[in-house]
């Protein structure tokens, strides 16, 4: 009998998600899902094609990006995925992909500047790119400091990582985060697809403005907070 | 027995086929179905996912866009739709989509040029982009002034909703429209293809040359018109 | 029983592999087969969706563009079919379509460069775009003149419809043909990736020089000619 | 009995990836799978459709490019595969593609920069781009010297084959290889998507500088080499 059995379906259910969307080629791309009354998260094992992955194989690990239990080893990346749920006491889920506008993005260290309605429908600020890691915490342990310099960004940012769901650590690529891991997965694709639109915008007309302030708060409190009156309510 | 049965279906119908022509993803975007006997509409509930959709979900609304009947809240564009209803009383379909390209020239706050006989085949103007709204309309009633803006814009510039089906909102995204809810999302794609190859044209040869006025008009009225002839004239 | 049956089949296998090939949107294009003993094409009817499409729509016409056969309305681009079969009388299929990379080209009336092999493993030139048609001829039988439109620019730039099975109609779309319609079609795939990679070899290095004459003598004299070597044989 | 049976299936399988990846249009592309034993490789046939390919196909030949076994003509492009397989004795698979970024790239004749990790997982330099083939060599033995264009190429560059797996050949496309023929078509996939990340960000800020050396080796060495901890060390 396997405790561990409904968050590893949790997960299995959200990487596979990510192949589906055209998020991911090969492996490139990871999922998690926490259970904080055990304190563990299940992620995608390392370097296992997406076709081949069965919901036994995620493996169990805890804060400290410790295995705690399966046969497999974990993502390369658990240690930043531990990191984010120590700090962010309230998240749910994690996700990583290699998106190819977002990745794009964050290769050339800018922010994604947010230029209209379906961007504010999801945060109000442009999507923060994290200058790229200093050199003594990529010789130190990167995928824990990994962690911190999305941590240190929302920070220095003065950003909330409860309405910005979502970043792109320069040179390397996305990281998403929300209350589930079906709605990290869910804010992958946002940010890929305002990546994507982003960049067209920029091509058809380079010096367009920002989107007003008004239509920031009118799109972003429709879908959000007590006022929100998108979606059925549940 | 529901008395809305095949306007449902008609409107469910027209909402499935945007993620089928790749014209959304998740829920951003709604299609609409009039019925000008019982002066309501079916729409999209709000926020409910392509794959869980189902006939019966379809909201019944009147042209102030109150529910009428459906156990679901409606889009909440909702009262774009009842507007454009409400004013063009020979319109039967409406459809608001994110496109990727039509969007990108939304942002751009750019009206689309016309470059080609692909776009002459079914406008013969730039498709419109109107102007951000003013911030007393979005702090007002938002979707109800977006109706305003999107039939304002065409009366500035001179336009007839009935030869011009489609419209950027600035900093927003594509509505088009037609005579039934099937030309309408037939339009969200014409509109998006168009907008994909204005974009490449662009980028090509930036400084190509609207397409000349013989060409416009022969491309239109092949089409359009008593002097038709394409198509099977039913 | 039908005496055109198998020219009918030809047509329709060859139109249905235009969506297959993502080279159509709705009905914006359409092939034809030619029987050059009966003296008649078989072509697309006018403005039928692909998924509608059966063999036995096909119509049939000669090659004054007047109809022998069928129930239907044919193309409307027929007549610029017709005046490709008389007047280059060994060609075996034609093929129109808008797609997407190939339109832009044609929209900015711009030459596709030859830059790499690929391009030089079908034709030894640019792809030739003609210029936009003269008002005398649009307002005149205008898709016969199409056909004169493409012919001309052949002449003009001394280019031989044997070799270059390809040609971008200014402000308008892609013509290709071949000795059969399943090669007319090959040709319309060939074009739009040729178009695509040209497009983005430009936006790589604006000045990419054209491909050397050696490779472009070698590439195509490896596919075609007595020396050849590329393929079966047979 | 054939006993090039494994060898012909493994080629067929890699040969058949290629469309699946996106790879491959028509029959622009082959892989081939080399038997060390036995001093042979299977390749596909020239010019057949990926659709009709059978195992029993594949063509098995030498290491000078002459054909040892197999009804049909191997691919045009067989001697260059040769090349590589005797001149680098320990790689086991080569791979020939069009895609359409990394055409892109060779026919800019540009080496693709290092702008992120998702490069620098798998190499830790530019992706080289060959300099179009000197005359004398086109005008001889075109696709053997095609060989050594590459091999000069990682040469001239100090580059070694075994960890730079892959090269654009300018004015043509890309080559890959591997330890084994499914590396090789995984490198193929890996180029293509390189390929569009770096077009894509020198498009955002063409300014963007190349990733910092530390960035390279740490992300080089999760994957590659004794103290490597990507996937499943199997």
């Amino acid at each position: 009998m396997d405790t561990y059995k409904s968050l590893r379906m949790e997960a299995y259910e959200a990487n596979m998600k990510l192949p589906q969307l055209g998020l991911v080629l090969f492996t490139f791309g990871n999922a998690s899902a926490v259970d904080r009354g055990k304190g563990v998260f299940a992620i995608k094992p390392s370097g296992v094609p997406y076709k081949d992955l069965r919901p036994e194989d995620m493996v169990i690990c805890d804060f400290e990006g410790q295995q705690v239990d399966g046969k497999l080893r974990p993502s390369s990346d658990t240690k930043t995925h531990a990191v984010l749920y120590k700090e962010w006491t309230d998240i749910g889920g994690v996700v990583h992909t290699h998106s190819t506008y977002g990745t794009a993005w964050a290769q050339a260290i800018k922010d994604i500047p947010i230029f209209g309605t379906t961007h504010a429908d999801h945060l109000t600020t442009k999507i923060p790119c994290a200058p790229p890691m200093k050199d003594e915490y990529i010789l130190g342990d990167y995928e824990h400091m990994t962690g911190y310099q999305i941590i240190d960004c929302l920070t220095e940012k003065n950003l909330d990582y409860r309405t910005n769901e979502m970043i792109l650590v320069g040179s390397h690529a996305p990281f998403t985060w929300g209350n589930t891991v079906e709605k990290a997965v869910y804010n992958s694709a946002v940010c890929e697809e305002v990546a994507k639109m982003a960049f067209l915008t920029l091509q058809i007309n380079p010096k367009t403005p920002a989107l007003k302030e008004t239509l920031i708060k009118k799109h972003f409190e429709r879908k959000h907070g007590d006022s929100s009156y998108y979606g059925q309510g549940c």
